[in-house]
């Protein structure tokens, strides 16, 4: 696998376009994916039971089209619980779309995020999908462009691409994707676009993508808000022109190796730039009994606030971290666990059997000053691990989140 | 019922003391609690598995011994993940107050809160408990140095006190607690011990605490971390006289009513005492089907970060609140939900059958700009409901859980 620089527009047959249509007062709001040869299409979606008209269109068209050509996306508005109202102006998105490509309405997938409750401004959509055929591109910068036009309060664009030969053949993946962010009062939402060239069947590609996310964004957490519009994407065209995967094996094997390094990075990406982050803070349960396990215990770490505090304020607080794990609701013995600090400023144990060790302050808070962290809990169990991502909680991300509308 | 000025000491036949020791810096840290006639005793306690050395030494003394005389309290160190030489600590402390108090050693129950993973410092520790026998008194002044010598970071010492006639009888109820605060690296925990001079038998002065508090301290959440010391005790000594309570009735309602009252006013003030709270939170799930379901929705709202960081900003942001409904797990129809909210201010409808009325921002920052602030989510499904008790999430929550040690 070779990590290439690139965006959505890296595997063949992708072309992208970014623009400032006005829904947002300054920013570039609006984004477009099409490839002229058809896609198979996979999706995830958000688990909220309040979910975002355009994660209905999707999880729709996902299910029942014959395949996608585009997709079209606009930042400032989420079109949630806008009501029937807002499914209407979503499937008019997909319509008008599908009008100035000349493609199906039904083969046109639709993302919003930003403010909830508000209408779409419809006259600026309509006019920002003619403007983005106009300006689909092939280039790296089309898609960077497109990176651009979905973050809301992102403080970087995030894109990744890699390729992998699959026997003689080299086959593409690239995804951008948004995180957490908002630019009124709102929730933040994490949309992910995929796109590559590989040959792949759609129950194989719904696979790899349904696997894949337990391991990537569903290990993610910024604030333990789950979002109405939350949404990944992947779109296969299969211009790679590899002998089609249809199964499990050495070739589904490669693409899926590829596919989660993407989303992975992605998911990495979305976490480090969490609202007001300083930096990612990474927890890695290992040698549990099950995965669940090490996923329930990883996972309640990366989201409790007085660790996510801690990890801040630089500090080794390690019975914040055995306290997280005590509340999990999986199984272990708190009397058995080592805990270390780690980083590219080194590594330290700092709890061994369930106690403090001789460590030094000094040298913790120096692996701990650093933009990525790691927390590793060893449970001495058994062979299975998960490894969870999120950020510090920092003033600034409840400045963020109480001074809107200032 | 009547509410009274008092403290732990306000049931007959209740004494308590307060004193400065020597293992915090400067302010008070070791309480007593003595009652000379044999209290029956009831307790709670944290549902964390990792579980600090006191809460397993009174799991066994609430649960075995013929009777309690006295509570021996420090803060300033947790006894939690202290090993095998933690429980000694803690046994010894149970063996030192029995000494001097002259009672059994399992008729005294035992509490620590303040730094985890540090052994307490015993002969401090062992001299206090001497001179708090010595300085137990009756009045109402005693009963607020104990209130004070339990705080951690909290900012006002937490005690109520109430009287209810049953049948001819007053029987007297008061309570002290403690909330969220450290002195150190460490997490939050909450303490809270009842005393009444009520005739009632074991078994259903258990029986009130187990059910009272999932209406109560069940129901509040300051940072959504279960402690490792979290312990509700009730102590019952029957000096009161009334006919001996042994079953459900008019006799055990009076006295669940009054219970429940001490519960509640404590769980708000830890609540509303929170660290770095600016106003207590309120949420009131209406109309629901269940109680489970309205116990998921309110304390799901309670609990998010997004809402809560809003509330601090007194921004009528609606959508984090049905966001935050939407992923708790309990079924609804986000399209039929209404939402207020309200404070002494006032009341405003901000959202009818799942969309935004024509409100007014202004009086809803009016409204929320207020030390108490409740949200009422109105389900229209069924009869029942619940309340949750939270804070807002402040720039001082982080200061104060980033910054330690400084």
């Amino acid at each position: 696998m070779q990590i290439i620089d690139g965006g959505v527009t890296a595997p063949k047959g992708f072309q992208a376009a970014g623009i400032y249509a006005g829904i947002k007062k300054k920013r570039k709001d609006m984004a477009m994916i099409y490839s002229a040869a058809p896609c198979k299409a996979a999706g995830v979606f958000t688990t909220n039971q309040v979910k975002a008209a355009p994660v209905k269109w999707d999880q729709k068209v996902v299910t029942e089209s014959q395949f996608v050509k585009a997709v079209v996306i606009n930042s400032g508005v989420a079109n949630a619980c806008t009501g029937a109202k807002g499914y209407e102006y979503c499937v008019d998105m997909a319509k008008e779309a599908g009008a100035v490509l000349d493609i199906p309405t039904d083969s046109v997938l639709v993302a919003s995020t930003g403010v909830i409750g508000k209408q779409l401004p419809m006259d600026i959509i309509k006019e920002g999908i003619k403007v983005l055929s106009e300006n689909l591109g092939t280039t790296r910068l089309s898609a960077g462009l497109a990176a651009e036009a979905i973050m809301t309060t992102d403080t970087k664009a995030k894109e990744v691409a890699v390729q992998v030969k699959i026997k003689e053949t080299t086959v593409t993946l690239a995804g951008m994707c948004k995180g957490s962010g908002m630019i009124h009062p709102n929730m933040a939402t994490m949309l992910c676009f995929v796109t590559t060239d590989v040959n792949i069947s759609k129950e194989m590609l719904q696979k790899a993508l349904s696997t894949d996310v337990k391991d990537t964004f569903n290990m993610i957490s910024v604030d333990g808000d789950t979002s109405t519009n939350d949404s990944v994407l992947l779109m296969a065209n299969g211009l790679a022109g590899n002998e089609e995967i249809v199964a499990e094996g050495a070739d589904y094997d490669l693409f899926y190796e590829a596919l989660h390094y993407v989303m992975e990075e992605l998911s990495k990406m979305i976490a480090g730039d969490g609202e007001g982050a300083t930096c990612l803070f990474e927890v890695k349960a290992i040698h549990a009994n099950t995965k669940e396990q090490a996923v329930a215990i990883s996972k309640s770490v990366v989201t409790s606030n007085l660790t996510k505090a801690a990890i801040f304020g630089h500090d080794a607080n390690w019975g914040r971290i055995l306290c997280a794990m005590g509340y999990s609701g999986a199984a272990f013995q708190p009397d058995m666990v080592d805990i270390f600090f780690a980083s590219k400023a080194g590594k330290i144990k700092i709890v061994e059997n369930g106690m403090a060790t001789d460590y030094s302050e000094e040298e913790a808070t120096r692996i701990l000053s650093q933009e990525a962290v790691t927390a590793v809990v060893d449970l001495k169990m058994g062979e299975m691990e998960a490894t969870a991502w999120g950020c510090d909680l920092t003033l600034d991300y409840v400045k963020i989140n109480a001074d809107y509308r200032s």
